[in-house]
Protein backbone atom coordinates (compact mmCIF):
# COMPACT_ATOMS: atom_id res chain seq x y z
CA UNK A 1 0.00 0.00 0.00
CA UNK A 2 1.37 3.63 -1.17
CA UNK A 3 1.61 5.80 2.21
CA UNK A 4 -0.54 8.86 1.10
CA UNK A 5 0.21 10.25 4.53
CA UNK A 6 3.78 9.48 5.58
CA UNK A 7 3.58 11.58 8.40
CA UNK A 8 0.80 10.58 10.36
CA UNK A 9 1.54 7.65 13.15
CA UNK A 10 0.38 4.16 12.67
CA UNK A 11 -2.70 3.98 14.75
CA UNK A 12 -4.20 7.04 16.23
CA UNK A 13 -6.86 5.65 18.07
CA UNK A 14 -5.71 6.80 21.58
CA UNK A 15 -5.76 3.76 24.99
CA UNK A 16 -8.94 4.62 26.23
CA UNK A 17 -11.03 5.52 22.16
CA UNK A 18 -13.99 3.65 22.91
CA UNK A 19 -13.01 1.88 19.25
CA UNK A 20 -10.03 0.90 19.86
CA UNK A 21 -11.11 -2.83 20.27
CA UNK A 22 -12.73 -2.81 17.14
CA UNK A 23 -10.79 -4.47 14.61
CA UNK A 24 -12.70 -4.31 11.48
CA UNK A 25 -14.45 -1.74 10.12
CA UNK A 26 -17.59 -1.63 7.30
CA UNK A 27 -17.96 1.46 5.65
CA UNK A 28 -20.95 2.86 3.56
CA UNK A 29 -19.47 4.66 0.40
CA UNK A 30 -22.15 7.81 -0.09
CA UNK A 31 -22.40 10.01 2.29
CA UNK A 32 -19.36 9.09 4.39
CA UNK A 33 -16.34 8.82 1.81
CA UNK A 34 -17.92 10.85 -0.97
CA UNK A 35 -21.22 12.85 -1.48
CA UNK A 36 -21.55 12.05 -5.30
CA UNK A 37 -18.61 12.82 -6.96
CA UNK A 38 -17.30 15.44 -4.38
CA UNK A 39 -14.83 13.44 -1.48
CA UNK A 40 -15.49 13.97 1.99
CA UNK A 41 -12.51 16.13 3.45
CA UNK A 42 -9.79 13.24 4.77
CA UNK A 43 -11.91 10.51 4.57
CA UNK A 44 -8.61 9.02 2.48
CA UNK A 45 -6.56 10.13 5.28
CA UNK A 46 -8.59 8.17 7.97
CA UNK A 47 -9.07 5.36 5.57
CA UNK A 48 -5.20 4.85 5.45
CA UNK A 49 -4.49 5.50 9.09
CA UNK A 50 -7.19 2.45 10.05
CA UNK A 51 -5.03 0.18 7.56
CA UNK A 52 -1.95 1.01 8.71
CA UNK A 53 -3.25 0.63 12.77
CA UNK A 54 -3.76 -2.91 11.43
CA UNK A 55 -7.32 -2.41 11.07
CA UNK A 56 -9.23 -4.26 8.46
CA UNK A 57 -11.56 -2.32 5.89
CA UNK A 58 -14.16 -3.10 3.76
CA UNK A 59 -16.53 -0.47 1.90
CA UNK A 60 -20.46 -2.06 1.53
CA UNK A 61 -22.67 0.03 -0.69
CA UNK A 62 -26.34 -0.88 -2.09
CA UNK A 63 -25.74 0.16 -5.19
CA UNK A 64 -27.01 -2.71 -7.41
CA UNK A 65 -26.10 -2.19 -11.29
CA UNK A 66 -22.37 -2.19 -10.98
CA UNK A 67 -19.97 -4.57 -10.28
CA UNK A 68 -16.92 -4.42 -7.81
CA UNK A 69 -14.82 -4.19 -11.73
CA UNK A 70 -16.92 -1.03 -11.92
CA UNK A 71 -16.82 0.13 -8.62
CA UNK A 72 -12.91 0.58 -8.84
CA UNK A 73 -12.88 3.24 -10.69
CA UNK A 74 -14.99 5.52 -8.65
CA UNK A 75 -12.66 4.96 -5.20
CA UNK A 76 -9.28 5.77 -7.64
CA UNK A 77 -10.92 9.11 -8.16
CA UNK A 78 -11.77 9.00 -4.61
CA UNK A 79 -8.25 8.84 -3.71
CA UNK A 80 -9.14 5.66 -1.79
CA UNK A 81 -6.85 2.61 -2.86
CA UNK A 82 -9.42 -0.43 -3.31
CA UNK A 83 -9.02 -3.97 -4.67
CA UNK A 84 -12.18 -6.04 -5.58
CA UNK A 85 -11.67 -7.70 -2.47
CA UNK A 86 -12.57 -4.77 -0.26
CA UNK A 87 -15.78 -3.70 -2.23
CA UNK A 88 -19.28 -5.45 -0.92
CA UNK A 89 -21.97 -3.83 -2.95
CA UNK A 90 -25.34 -5.81 -3.19
CA UNK A 91 -24.74 -7.35 -6.66
CA UNK A 92 -22.03 -8.88 -5.26
CA UNK A 93 -23.83 -9.91 -1.93
CA UNK A 94 -26.90 -11.23 -3.53
CA UNK A 95 -24.79 -13.72 -6.17
CA UNK A 96 -23.16 -14.85 -2.90
CA UNK A 97 -26.50 -14.90 -0.73
CA UNK A 98 -28.04 -17.08 -3.72
CA UNK A 99 -24.68 -18.93 -4.80
CA UNK A 100 -24.67 -19.85 -0.67
CA UNK A 101 -28.39 -21.18 -0.43
CA UNK A 102 -28.19 -23.22 -3.84
CA UNK A 103 -24.37 -23.39 -5.45
CA UNK A 104 -25.05 -23.15 -9.27
CA UNK A 105 -28.57 -22.42 -8.91
CA UNK A 106 -30.73 -21.05 -12.77
CA UNK A 107 -31.36 -17.60 -12.19
CA UNK A 108 -33.57 -15.29 -14.26
CA UNK A 109 -32.45 -11.96 -13.49
CA UNK A 110 -33.90 -8.90 -14.30
CA UNK A 111 -31.19 -5.81 -13.56
CA UNK A 112 -27.72 -4.15 -15.11
CA UNK A 113 -24.64 -5.36 -16.87
CA UNK A 114 -22.92 -5.13 -13.01
CA UNK A 115 -25.69 -7.63 -11.46
CA UNK A 116 -24.99 -10.34 -14.43
CA UNK A 117 -21.07 -10.11 -14.02
CA UNK A 118 -21.32 -10.48 -10.77
CA UNK A 119 -23.90 -13.55 -10.84
CA UNK A 120 -21.86 -15.02 -13.18
CA UNK A 121 -18.77 -14.44 -11.20
CA UNK A 122 -20.25 -16.64 -8.17
CA UNK A 123 -21.02 -19.83 -10.68
CA UNK A 124 -24.62 -18.82 -10.98
CA UNK A 125 -26.32 -20.06 -14.26
CA UNK A 126 -27.97 -17.35 -15.96
CA UNK A 127 -30.97 -18.39 -17.76
CA UNK A 128 -32.98 -16.76 -20.14
CA UNK A 129 -36.22 -19.18 -20.15
CA UNK A 130 -38.43 -18.37 -17.10
CA UNK A 131 -40.07 -21.63 -17.05
CA UNK A 132 -36.26 -23.43 -16.11
CA UNK A 133 -35.47 -20.76 -13.09
CA UNK A 134 -34.86 -21.53 -9.54
CA UNK A 135 -34.23 -18.08 -8.59
CA UNK A 136 -35.42 -14.25 -9.81
CA UNK A 137 -33.03 -11.39 -8.63
CA UNK A 138 -33.89 -8.63 -9.69
CA UNK A 139 -31.52 -4.51 -9.23
CA UNK A 140 -32.09 -1.90 -10.91
CA UNK A 141 -32.95 -1.59 -14.84
CA UNK A 142 -32.54 2.16 -14.87
CA UNK A 143 -29.73 4.20 -15.86
CA UNK A 144 -28.67 7.16 -14.51
CA UNK A 145 -31.36 9.23 -16.50
CA UNK A 146 -34.43 6.92 -15.68
CA UNK A 147 -34.34 4.97 -18.54
CA UNK A 148 -34.62 0.82 -19.08
CA UNK A 149 -31.59 -0.62 -20.16
CA UNK A 150 -31.56 -3.37 -22.59
CA UNK A 151 -34.83 -5.80 -23.07
CA UNK A 152 -35.38 -5.25 -18.75
CA UNK A 153 -38.99 -4.03 -19.30
CA UNK A 154 -39.70 -7.16 -21.21
CA UNK A 155 -38.06 -8.57 -18.26
CA UNK A 156 -40.82 -8.42 -16.13
CA UNK A 157 -42.94 -10.60 -17.48
CA UNK A 158 -39.99 -13.33 -17.36
CA UNK A 159 -39.59 -12.61 -13.95
CA UNK A 160 -44.01 -12.55 -13.02
CA UNK A 161 -43.06 -15.95 -15.06
CA UNK A 162 -40.49 -17.55 -13.37
CA UNK A 163 -41.87 -17.01 -9.73
CA UNK A 164 -45.88 -17.83 -10.71
CA UNK A 165 -45.20 -20.94 -12.92
CA UNK A 166 -41.69 -22.16 -12.47
CA UNK A 167 -42.41 -21.45 -8.83
CA UNK A 168 -38.32 -19.44 -8.56
CA UNK A 169 -37.36 -17.82 -5.19
CA UNK A 170 -37.63 -14.26 -5.30
CA UNK A 171 -34.32 -12.21 -3.93
CA UNK A 172 -33.51 -8.40 -4.25
CA UNK A 173 -30.43 -6.65 -4.27
CA UNK A 174 -31.93 -3.92 -2.23
CA UNK A 175 -34.73 -1.79 -1.45
CA UNK A 176 -33.94 1.34 -2.77
CA UNK A 177 -37.02 3.73 -3.92
CA UNK A 178 -35.94 6.61 -5.77
CA UNK A 179 -32.63 8.73 -5.96
CA UNK A 180 -32.22 11.94 -7.13
CA UNK A 181 -30.76 12.79 -10.45
CA UNK A 182 -30.12 15.58 -13.02
CA UNK A 183 -33.60 15.80 -14.11
CA UNK A 184 -35.22 14.76 -11.52
CA UNK A 185 -35.59 11.57 -9.41
CA UNK A 186 -34.85 7.99 -11.23
CA UNK A 187 -36.66 4.65 -9.56
CA UNK A 188 -34.47 2.12 -7.95
CA UNK A 189 -34.92 -1.81 -7.35
CA UNK A 190 -38.20 -0.60 -5.44
CA UNK A 191 -39.70 0.16 -8.46
CA UNK A 192 -39.37 -3.95 -9.96
CA UNK A 193 -39.81 -5.17 -6.79
CA UNK A 194 -43.48 -3.36 -6.11
CA UNK A 195 -44.51 -4.13 -10.07
CA UNK A 196 -43.67 -8.04 -8.88
CA UNK A 197 -45.20 -7.89 -5.46
CA UNK A 198 -48.49 -6.09 -6.06
CA UNK A 199 -49.63 -8.95 -9.12
CA UNK A 200 -48.44 -11.86 -6.78
CA UNK A 201 -49.28 -10.19 -3.62
CA UNK A 202 -45.94 -11.97 -2.26
CA UNK A 203 -42.69 -10.00 -0.38
CA UNK A 204 -39.71 -11.25 -1.87
CA UNK A 205 -38.01 -14.50 -0.13
CA UNK A 206 -34.96 -12.09 0.73
CA UNK A 207 -33.93 -7.80 0.05
CA UNK A 208 -29.94 -8.05 0.43
CA UNK A 209 -29.02 -4.46 0.89
CA UNK A 210 -29.20 -2.11 3.59
CA UNK A 211 -30.96 -2.37 6.49
CA UNK A 212 -31.21 -6.15 5.88
CA UNK A 213 -28.33 -8.05 7.77
CA UNK A 214 -27.32 -9.96 5.03
CA UNK A 215 -25.31 -7.69 3.17
CA UNK A 216 -23.43 -7.06 6.37
CA UNK A 217 -22.84 -10.60 6.67
CA UNK A 218 -21.24 -11.27 3.73
CA UNK A 219 -18.82 -8.38 4.65
CA UNK A 220 -18.46 -9.69 8.01
CA UNK A 221 -17.72 -12.93 6.82
CA UNK A 222 -15.18 -11.11 4.99
CA UNK A 223 -13.08 -9.83 7.39
CA UNK A 224 -13.36 -12.93 9.69
CA UNK A 225 -13.78 -10.93 12.61
CA UNK A 226 -16.68 -11.35 15.14
CA UNK A 227 -19.64 -8.84 14.55
CA UNK A 228 -19.21 -7.54 18.43
CA UNK A 229 -15.12 -6.70 17.54
CA UNK A 230 -16.25 -4.75 13.98
CA UNK A 231 -17.75 -1.25 13.68
CA UNK A 232 -20.23 -0.24 10.80
CA UNK A 233 -19.61 3.01 9.72
CA UNK A 234 -22.54 5.09 8.12
CA UNK A 235 -24.37 8.26 7.41
CA UNK A 236 -28.10 6.87 7.20
CA UNK A 237 -30.50 4.86 9.29
CA UNK A 238 -30.63 2.09 6.98
CA UNK A 239 -26.99 1.42 7.82
CA UNK A 240 -27.43 1.65 11.73
CA UNK A 241 -30.41 -1.02 11.45
CA UNK A 242 -28.25 -3.51 9.33
CA UNK A 243 -25.15 -2.99 11.83
CA UNK A 244 -27.56 -3.51 15.28
CA UNK A 245 -29.28 -6.22 12.93
CA UNK A 246 -25.62 -7.74 12.91
CA UNK A 247 -24.70 -7.26 16.24
CA UNK A 248 -22.04 -4.78 15.21
CA UNK A 249 -21.01 -1.48 16.93
CA UNK A 250 -22.92 1.70 14.83
CA UNK A 251 -20.89 4.32 14.20
CA UNK A 252 -22.96 7.53 12.96
CA UNK A 253 -20.86 10.10 10.50
CA UNK A 254 -22.83 13.65 10.38
CA UNK A 255 -20.95 14.53 6.94
CA UNK A 256 -24.62 12.79 4.69
CA UNK A 257 -27.87 13.13 3.53
CA UNK A 258 -29.50 12.63 7.58
CA UNK A 259 -29.25 14.53 10.48
CA UNK A 260 -28.53 12.63 13.77
CA UNK A 261 -31.61 14.28 15.02
CA UNK A 262 -33.37 12.71 12.45
CA UNK A 263 -31.59 9.38 13.12
CA UNK A 264 -32.63 9.78 16.44
CA UNK A 265 -36.21 10.68 15.73
CA UNK A 266 -36.61 7.33 14.19
CA UNK A 267 -35.69 5.71 17.44
CA UNK A 268 -32.48 4.99 16.50
CA UNK A 269 -29.53 5.64 19.19
CA UNK A 270 -25.75 4.82 17.43
CA UNK A 271 -22.94 3.81 19.44
CA UNK A 272 -20.83 7.20 18.17
CA UNK A 273 -21.44 10.01 16.41
CA UNK A 274 -18.76 12.12 14.81
CA UNK A 275 -18.61 14.96 12.35
CA UNK A 276 -17.34 12.65 9.83
CA UNK A 277 -14.79 9.98 8.81
CA UNK A 278 -11.30 11.78 10.26
CA UNK A 279 -13.01 13.08 13.51
CA UNK A 280 -13.58 9.57 14.54
CA UNK A 281 -9.83 8.74 13.93
CA UNK A 282 -8.80 11.98 15.73
CA UNK A 283 -11.30 11.56 18.88
CA UNK A 284 -9.29 12.76 21.89
CA UNK A 285 -12.08 12.15 24.21
CA UNK A 286 -15.07 14.59 25.88
CA UNK B 1 -81.95 -3.02 -34.77
CA UNK B 2 -81.88 -5.79 -36.85
CA UNK B 3 -84.01 -8.66 -35.67
CA UNK B 4 -82.04 -11.53 -35.15
CA UNK B 5 -84.15 -13.63 -33.63
CA UNK B 6 -87.68 -12.70 -34.93
CA UNK B 7 -90.11 -15.59 -33.03
CA UNK B 8 -89.10 -14.36 -29.86
CA UNK B 9 -91.30 -12.38 -27.76
CA UNK B 10 -90.32 -8.90 -26.54
CA UNK B 11 -89.73 -9.18 -23.24
CA UNK B 12 -89.94 -12.72 -21.88
CA UNK B 13 -89.57 -11.49 -18.06
CA UNK B 14 -92.73 -13.15 -16.72
CA UNK B 15 -95.17 -11.52 -14.22
CA UNK B 16 -93.44 -12.21 -10.97
CA UNK B 17 -89.94 -12.78 -12.14
CA UNK B 18 -87.89 -10.67 -9.92
CA UNK B 19 -85.84 -8.99 -12.52
CA UNK B 20 -89.07 -7.61 -14.56
CA UNK B 21 -88.75 -4.42 -12.50
CA UNK B 22 -85.51 -3.53 -13.69
CA UNK B 23 -85.10 -1.09 -16.17
CA UNK B 24 -80.85 -1.13 -16.77
CA UNK B 25 -78.73 -3.64 -17.14
CA UNK B 26 -75.13 -3.52 -17.62
CA UNK B 27 -73.73 -6.53 -18.26
CA UNK B 28 -69.90 -7.96 -18.00
CA UNK B 29 -68.40 -8.70 -21.03
CA UNK B 30 -65.65 -12.21 -20.45
CA UNK B 31 -67.29 -15.20 -18.52
CA UNK B 32 -71.05 -13.29 -19.52
CA UNK B 33 -71.31 -13.40 -22.71
CA UNK B 34 -67.89 -14.88 -24.27
CA UNK B 35 -64.80 -17.01 -22.38
CA UNK B 36 -61.88 -15.67 -24.60
CA UNK B 37 -63.78 -15.97 -28.40
CA UNK B 38 -65.95 -18.20 -27.98
CA UNK B 39 -69.08 -16.95 -27.23
CA UNK B 40 -71.38 -17.89 -24.59
CA UNK B 41 -74.08 -19.68 -26.21
CA UNK B 42 -77.58 -17.70 -26.77
CA UNK B 43 -75.98 -14.83 -25.00
CA UNK B 44 -76.71 -12.73 -28.16
CA UNK B 45 -80.40 -13.92 -28.23
CA UNK B 46 -80.37 -12.62 -24.79
CA UNK B 47 -79.11 -9.24 -25.34
CA UNK B 48 -81.82 -9.18 -28.25
CA UNK B 49 -84.92 -9.98 -26.14
CA UNK B 50 -83.82 -7.56 -23.53
CA UNK B 51 -83.61 -4.92 -25.80
CA UNK B 52 -86.79 -5.55 -27.58
CA UNK B 53 -88.36 -5.81 -24.21
CA UNK B 54 -87.66 -2.22 -23.95
CA UNK B 55 -84.16 -2.75 -21.65
CA UNK B 56 -81.35 -0.56 -21.66
CA UNK B 57 -78.11 -2.36 -21.85
CA UNK B 58 -74.53 -1.33 -20.87
CA UNK B 59 -71.55 -3.42 -21.37
CA UNK B 60 -68.55 -2.69 -18.51
CA UNK B 61 -65.07 -4.57 -19.15
CA UNK B 62 -61.87 -3.43 -17.24
CA UNK B 63 -59.78 -3.70 -20.33
CA UNK B 64 -57.06 -0.90 -20.09
CA UNK B 65 -55.47 -0.90 -23.52
CA UNK B 66 -58.74 -0.76 -25.93
CA UNK B 67 -60.83 2.20 -26.61
CA UNK B 68 -64.35 1.56 -27.49
CA UNK B 69 -63.81 1.77 -30.81
CA UNK B 70 -61.36 -1.32 -30.94
CA UNK B 71 -64.17 -3.42 -28.59
CA UNK B 72 -66.90 -2.80 -31.17
CA UNK B 73 -64.79 -5.62 -33.48
CA UNK B 74 -65.05 -7.79 -30.24
CA UNK B 75 -68.52 -7.46 -30.52
CA UNK B 76 -69.08 -8.30 -34.11
CA UNK B 77 -67.54 -11.55 -33.43
CA UNK B 78 -69.97 -12.28 -30.88
CA UNK B 79 -72.81 -10.85 -32.66
CA UNK B 80 -73.93 -8.56 -30.36
CA UNK B 81 -74.22 -5.60 -32.64
CA UNK B 82 -73.16 -2.58 -30.29
CA UNK B 83 -71.99 1.04 -30.90
CA UNK B 84 -69.69 3.44 -28.85
CA UNK B 85 -72.51 4.20 -26.73
CA UNK B 86 -73.19 1.14 -25.66
CA UNK B 87 -69.54 0.23 -24.10
CA UNK B 88 -67.92 1.71 -20.62
CA UNK B 89 -64.46 0.11 -20.93
CA UNK B 90 -61.91 1.30 -18.14
CA UNK B 91 -60.23 3.33 -20.87
CA UNK B 92 -63.43 5.73 -21.30
CA UNK B 93 -64.55 5.95 -17.86
CA UNK B 94 -61.25 6.67 -16.35
CA UNK B 95 -61.11 9.35 -19.28
CA UNK B 96 -64.47 10.81 -18.03
CA UNK B 97 -63.84 10.30 -14.16
CA UNK B 98 -60.83 12.74 -14.82
CA UNK B 99 -62.65 15.01 -17.15
CA UNK B 100 -65.75 15.60 -15.04
CA UNK B 101 -63.06 16.11 -11.90
CA UNK B 102 -61.20 18.54 -13.78
CA UNK B 103 -62.00 19.32 -17.01
CA UNK B 104 -59.01 19.40 -19.80
CA UNK B 105 -56.51 18.47 -17.32
CA UNK B 106 -53.20 17.83 -18.46
CA UNK B 107 -52.28 14.21 -17.94
CA UNK B 108 -49.26 12.06 -17.86
CA UNK B 109 -49.85 8.60 -19.55
CA UNK B 110 -48.61 5.21 -19.39
CA UNK B 111 -50.63 2.73 -20.97
CA UNK B 112 -51.56 1.99 -24.82
CA UNK B 113 -53.17 3.65 -27.76
CA UNK B 114 -56.61 2.65 -27.19
CA UNK B 115 -56.35 4.35 -23.73
CA UNK B 116 -54.53 7.56 -25.36
CA UNK B 117 -57.56 7.94 -27.80
CA UNK B 118 -60.32 7.75 -24.72
CA UNK B 119 -58.11 10.27 -22.66
CA UNK B 120 -58.37 12.68 -25.97
CA UNK B 121 -62.04 12.10 -27.07
CA UNK B 122 -62.88 13.30 -23.36
CA UNK B 123 -60.89 16.49 -23.82
CA UNK B 124 -58.03 16.22 -22.03
CA UNK B 125 -54.46 17.18 -22.44
CA UNK B 126 -51.51 14.86 -22.80
CA UNK B 127 -48.21 16.12 -22.04
CA UNK B 128 -45.03 14.57 -22.31
CA UNK B 129 -43.51 16.69 -19.52
CA UNK B 130 -44.00 15.12 -16.50
CA UNK B 131 -43.48 18.49 -14.45
CA UNK B 132 -46.38 19.97 -16.58
CA UNK B 133 -48.71 16.83 -15.18
CA UNK B 134 -51.99 17.67 -13.06
CA UNK B 135 -52.70 13.57 -13.34
CA UNK B 136 -51.02 10.55 -14.45
CA UNK B 137 -53.12 7.68 -15.43
CA UNK B 138 -52.00 4.50 -15.87
CA UNK B 139 -52.91 1.59 -18.01
CA UNK B 140 -51.91 -1.70 -18.61
CA UNK B 141 -48.30 -1.18 -20.86
CA UNK B 142 -47.88 -4.81 -22.20
CA UNK B 143 -49.21 -6.68 -25.07
CA UNK B 144 -50.80 -9.68 -25.17
CA UNK B 145 -47.69 -11.93 -25.67
CA UNK B 146 -46.23 -9.33 -22.36
CA UNK B 147 -44.06 -7.29 -23.80
CA UNK B 148 -44.17 -3.81 -22.70
CA UNK B 149 -45.72 -1.34 -26.05
CA UNK B 150 -43.53 1.41 -27.62
CA UNK B 151 -41.76 3.86 -25.00
CA UNK B 152 -43.80 2.49 -22.02
CA UNK B 153 -40.82 1.31 -20.11
CA UNK B 154 -39.36 4.97 -19.92
CA UNK B 155 -42.81 6.23 -18.96
CA UNK B 156 -42.64 5.11 -15.32
CA UNK B 157 -40.16 7.47 -14.56
CA UNK B 158 -42.05 10.16 -16.32
CA UNK B 159 -45.04 8.89 -14.23
CA UNK B 160 -42.24 8.60 -10.85
CA UNK B 161 -41.88 12.48 -11.42
CA UNK B 162 -44.70 14.06 -12.30
CA UNK B 163 -46.32 12.36 -8.82
CA UNK B 164 -42.94 13.38 -6.91
CA UNK B 165 -42.03 16.78 -8.54
CA UNK B 166 -45.13 17.84 -9.71
CA UNK B 167 -48.04 16.91 -7.25
CA UNK B 168 -50.04 15.00 -9.98
CA UNK B 169 -52.95 12.94 -9.02
CA UNK B 170 -52.46 9.14 -9.39
CA UNK B 171 -55.31 7.62 -11.41
CA UNK B 172 -55.63 3.80 -12.63
CA UNK B 173 -58.14 1.93 -14.71
CA UNK B 174 -57.94 -1.29 -13.02
CA UNK B 175 -56.44 -3.00 -10.93
CA UNK B 176 -55.94 -6.25 -12.09
CA UNK B 177 -52.64 -8.07 -11.29
CA UNK B 178 -52.18 -10.66 -14.34
CA UNK B 179 -53.61 -12.95 -16.79
CA UNK B 180 -53.49 -16.17 -18.77
CA UNK B 181 -51.96 -16.06 -22.13
CA UNK B 182 -50.59 -18.48 -24.48
CA UNK B 183 -46.85 -18.57 -23.34
CA UNK B 184 -47.47 -17.95 -19.56
CA UNK B 185 -49.21 -15.53 -17.05
CA UNK B 186 -48.90 -11.73 -18.64
CA UNK B 187 -48.63 -8.49 -16.12
CA UNK B 188 -51.89 -6.14 -16.04
CA UNK B 189 -52.65 -2.60 -14.94
CA UNK B 190 -51.03 -3.99 -11.26
CA UNK B 191 -47.34 -3.99 -12.36
CA UNK B 192 -47.48 -0.34 -12.52
CA UNK B 193 -49.71 0.52 -9.67
CA UNK B 194 -47.48 -1.93 -7.65
CA UNK B 195 -43.56 -0.21 -9.09
CA UNK B 196 -45.11 3.58 -8.23
CA UNK B 197 -47.13 2.64 -5.19
CA UNK B 198 -43.84 1.00 -3.99
CA UNK B 199 -41.29 3.98 -4.70
CA UNK B 200 -43.73 6.45 -3.83
CA UNK B 201 -45.19 4.33 -0.49
CA UNK B 202 -48.84 5.82 -1.79
CA UNK B 203 -51.60 4.39 -3.23
CA UNK B 204 -53.50 5.43 -6.46
CA UNK B 205 -55.85 8.41 -5.42
CA UNK B 206 -58.72 6.27 -7.62
CA UNK B 207 -58.74 3.16 -9.44
CA UNK B 208 -61.67 2.83 -11.48
CA UNK B 209 -62.53 -0.50 -12.84
CA UNK B 210 -64.07 -3.41 -11.20
CA UNK B 211 -64.28 -3.80 -8.02
CA UNK B 212 -64.73 0.20 -8.19
CA UNK B 213 -67.60 1.63 -8.29
CA UNK B 214 -66.49 4.42 -10.52
CA UNK B 215 -66.74 2.40 -13.41
CA UNK B 216 -70.36 1.28 -12.62
CA UNK B 217 -71.29 4.73 -12.27
CA UNK B 218 -69.95 6.17 -15.07
CA UNK B 219 -72.11 3.21 -16.35
CA UNK B 220 -75.72 4.16 -14.61
CA UNK B 221 -75.13 7.77 -15.48
CA UNK B 222 -75.18 6.59 -19.23
CA UNK B 223 -78.04 5.03 -18.62
CA UNK B 224 -79.80 7.45 -16.81
CA UNK B 225 -81.49 5.25 -14.51
CA UNK B 226 -81.25 4.65 -10.76
CA UNK B 227 -78.71 2.30 -9.51
CA UNK B 228 -81.90 0.25 -7.23
CA UNK B 229 -83.49 -0.58 -10.68
CA UNK B 230 -80.43 -1.51 -12.43
CA UNK B 231 -78.83 -4.99 -12.79
CA UNK B 232 -75.21 -5.59 -13.25
CA UNK B 233 -74.89 -9.02 -14.47
CA UNK B 234 -71.28 -10.64 -13.95
CA UNK B 235 -69.14 -14.31 -13.23
CA UNK B 236 -66.82 -12.70 -10.93
CA UNK B 237 -66.73 -11.26 -7.29
CA UNK B 238 -65.54 -7.87 -8.76
CA UNK B 239 -68.66 -7.55 -10.74
CA UNK B 240 -70.95 -8.22 -7.27
CA UNK B 241 -68.41 -5.94 -5.22
CA UNK B 242 -68.93 -3.00 -7.57
CA UNK B 243 -72.41 -3.45 -8.37
CA UNK B 244 -73.03 -3.54 -4.40
CA UNK B 245 -71.27 -0.28 -4.20
CA UNK B 246 -73.27 1.13 -6.56
CA UNK B 247 -76.68 0.04 -4.95
CA UNK B 248 -77.28 -2.34 -8.05
CA UNK B 249 -79.43 -5.26 -7.96
CA UNK B 250 -76.47 -8.43 -8.68
CA UNK B 251 -76.92 -11.56 -10.96
CA UNK B 252 -74.44 -13.63 -10.40
CA UNK B 253 -74.27 -16.20 -13.81
CA UNK B 254 -71.95 -19.44 -13.77
CA UNK B 255 -70.61 -19.48 -17.13
CA UNK B 256 -67.50 -17.79 -16.75
CA UNK B 257 -64.22 -18.35 -14.53
CA UNK B 258 -65.70 -18.41 -10.45
CA UNK B 259 -67.38 -20.87 -9.47
CA UNK B 260 -71.15 -19.23 -7.30
CA UNK B 261 -69.33 -21.76 -3.98
CA UNK B 262 -66.20 -19.40 -4.00
CA UNK B 263 -67.85 -16.47 -4.82
CA UNK B 264 -69.98 -16.99 -1.50
CA UNK B 265 -67.27 -18.74 0.07
CA UNK B 266 -65.48 -15.31 -0.31
CA UNK B 267 -68.71 -14.34 1.58
CA UNK B 268 -70.59 -12.29 -1.63
CA UNK B 269 -74.15 -13.38 -2.00
CA UNK B 270 -75.68 -12.43 -4.89
CA UNK B 271 -79.32 -11.40 -5.22
CA UNK B 272 -79.63 -13.74 -8.13
CA UNK B 273 -77.87 -16.83 -9.70
CA UNK B 274 -78.21 -18.06 -13.18
CA UNK B 275 -76.23 -21.01 -15.24
CA UNK B 276 -76.13 -17.86 -18.02
CA UNK B 277 -77.30 -14.78 -19.59
CA UNK B 278 -80.13 -17.03 -21.72
CA UNK B 279 -81.09 -18.51 -18.53
CA UNK B 280 -81.80 -14.76 -16.89
CA UNK B 281 -84.35 -14.42 -19.39
CA UNK B 282 -86.23 -17.65 -19.44
CA UNK B 283 -86.33 -18.32 -15.85
CA UNK B 284 -89.87 -18.92 -15.16
CA UNK B 285 -90.07 -18.99 -11.23
CA UNK B 286 -88.40 -21.80 -8.82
Amino acid sequence: MTKLFPDVPADRFLPGHPLRRCRGFIFDVDGVLCRGEDPIPRAPEAIERLRRGGKKVIFISNNSTKSRKDYIAKFERLGIPVTEEDLVLSTYATAWYVALEQPGAKVYMVGASGLRAELEGAGLELVEDPFQAEYVVVGSPFDSTGRVREDNAHRITGALRALYHAGAKFVATNPDRIFPAKDGVIPGTGAVIGALSYMLDREPDAIIGKPSKYIVEIALSRLGIPPGDCAIVGDMDTDMLAGERAGMVRVFVRSGAMTEEKLRSLGIEPDFAFDSVIDMLTWEGG
